[in-house]
């Protein structure tokens, strides 16, 4: 186990960035251990009887997450800004009372955090791995800003049998990281870096796996359906959990792979605020792709405009996430 | 939480099972605790580098996972004989010496225990849901007896982002029972029952689940391809994390669904012994079924003649359980 914030300070080289690695980043990993520690205490996964600002029944282990991150940004004064799926308004932060608290705060360091607290609402029940999502943003808001420059770091939060995050860094001039680390509960100022450095591998692979989300979309979608068939025909093998987190932190993990969640004729389901683009920075930091399914385009260059803005996904390595594009999109121009 | 032994006196009403209730079942309980402790710091999941007696690879989460289920059993003097996935030979276990030691016990309760600590290896990296399977059985050997008489009890542990079981008991002449509690880390001999009755519902459902193991063999077996259609057409929701454990409890959770791994070319890959045969137990004493997608024959109605047979699982509800079993083995007999 290793001091967090002295690691991030030995491996993000950039000037300026000292509450970054020494409160922002920390801080939220430390959220993310105290959201494990509540859901292995949380036998009964209830609904609350509310719905979210989406209309999504909300679980009483979503309301304890999202309450344990807003709780952690109240004592990072560099964090100005921030909203969540669960209260999905930009708002800004009211920080506790502490050394630089946010009306003596002159650093020039300011930031925005766009989180969505707890990933994978249908699969907590039967105890399946779910995730937390979060993504930091340069500035005072996240709208409108360009995300390939302006989210500069990600994080997954993993809560499995182990607790593990996956964080990505990518300053402007700077070079990219990410690393999967591994928690424990009761060091919530430490981590173990396990995978110090995260990049897809290359072909060929002695394994391919897929993991199609909205597959029920396959039964209209004549494209969708025969990539579906590829896959199977190709004996490719399915890893399918039906969480964002896991199935992305899969293909991270296994160093290839290729997740696809089209859009159907409803409402696309992804959140591009909350999950759609700290995942994206994580793809191209892992040297994958990270796609829209409808117009063929990396996720991260379209600003997003408002909080409720989504759209569906296609991500893994390079050569899957191009092949899955060219099926699914294939009058797009990227 | 509640004492488990008391709980089960409570719900067991069979007499002469004061072993199986205050020892047996919660000492095999207490190791799943344990195993999830063991877990939860095990950060670097890697290979031991030694295969097990059927050829896979072992993870050290594997070894730590046999080793403390192991010692477990040896504080239960009435389980006479154990034999596990890692270690696939029925052997007469040598008690620590304490009060009831092998070598005077002398209660009418005998017992062998076969189990799978940890089942799950391709989805323990990226920190997926996995599990443990035990089966309970009546006597000196599990080898030749009629299961659905002579396993009378068994267990899933499921390491996600908590600990819970699930436990069927089924005692001949006795009302079955089967319910989901969850552990805490420090309380070993304690749980919190979260459903104390496990019944699948009848249909219709808001929504249908299918979990298709094997999916390779759809590329061969023109049966399997049609009923992967048949589930995409009429709309199925997908799920399937590729761990046996996960995948059979979601089904349980929600209510509904169908695990189908039929067998394609190579050998079959589900043990009767580790994992068919508790699961089994655990499908009918929710009025569900698990068959043979071979023969089309419950999997309980046949004797296992060797720790190293092997077959194909169709479970979940009934009428989806039926569904696929006419769909893939047309021919049978059931």
């Amino acid at each position: 186990m290793q001091d967090i914030a002295s690691y991030l300070e030995g491996v993000i080289k950039a000037d300026n960035r000292t509450e970054l690695c020494k409160s922002v980043i920390p801080g939220l990993i430390g959220a993310i251990n105290s959201i494990s520690n509540v859901l292995q205490n949380s036998h009964e996964v209830s609904l609350v009887g509310t719905a979210n600002a989406f209309g999504d029944d909300q679980l009483n282990v979503d309301v304890e997450a999202e309450s344990v991150i807003r709780s952690a940004i109240t004592k990072c004064p560099a964090i100005i800004t921030a909203s969540s799926e669960e209260d999905p308004v930009e708002r800004t932060v009211a920080h506790v009372n502490q050394e630089g608290s946010n009306d003596n705060y002159s650093s020039k360091e300011k930031y925005t955090v766009a989180f969505d607290p707890l990933d994978g609402s249908s699969i907590i029940a039967p105890n399946w791995a779910v995730g937390t999502i979060i993504g930091i943003w340069e500035g005072d808001t996240a709208l409108n800003q360009m995300p390939s420059s302006s989210q500069i770091a990600s994080i997954l939060g993993v809560y499995g049998p182990r607790t593990t995050v996956i964080v990505a860094v990518r300053i402007p001039g700077q070079t990219p990281i990410l690393f999967e680390a591994g928690l424990e509960a009761d060091k919530p100022k430490d981590f173990h870096v396990i995978r110090p450095e995260i990049k897809f591998s290359d072909p060929p692979y002695p394994t391919r796996y897929f993991a199609p989300a909205n597959l029920r979309y396959a039964a209209e979608s004549e494209a969708y359906m025969n990539l579906i068939n590829h896959y199977i025909k190709e004996k490719y093998t399915l890893r399918y959990a039906g969480g964002l987190v896991p199935d992305v932190v899969h293909m991270l993990v296994k160093g290839h792979g290729v997740f696809v969640s089209p859009v159907g004729a409803g409402k696309a389901k992804l959140r591009r605020l909350y999950e759609l683009c700290p995942i994206a920075l994580i793809m191209e930091c892992a040297m994958g792709v990270a796609t829209d399914p409808v117009t063929g385009t990396q996720i991260l260059s379209k600003p997003v405009a408002d909080c409720d803005e989504r759209g569906g996904l296609i991500c893994g390595n390079l050569e899957e996430g191009k092949f899955a594009i060219k099926e699914l999109a294939p009058l797009s121009k990227p």
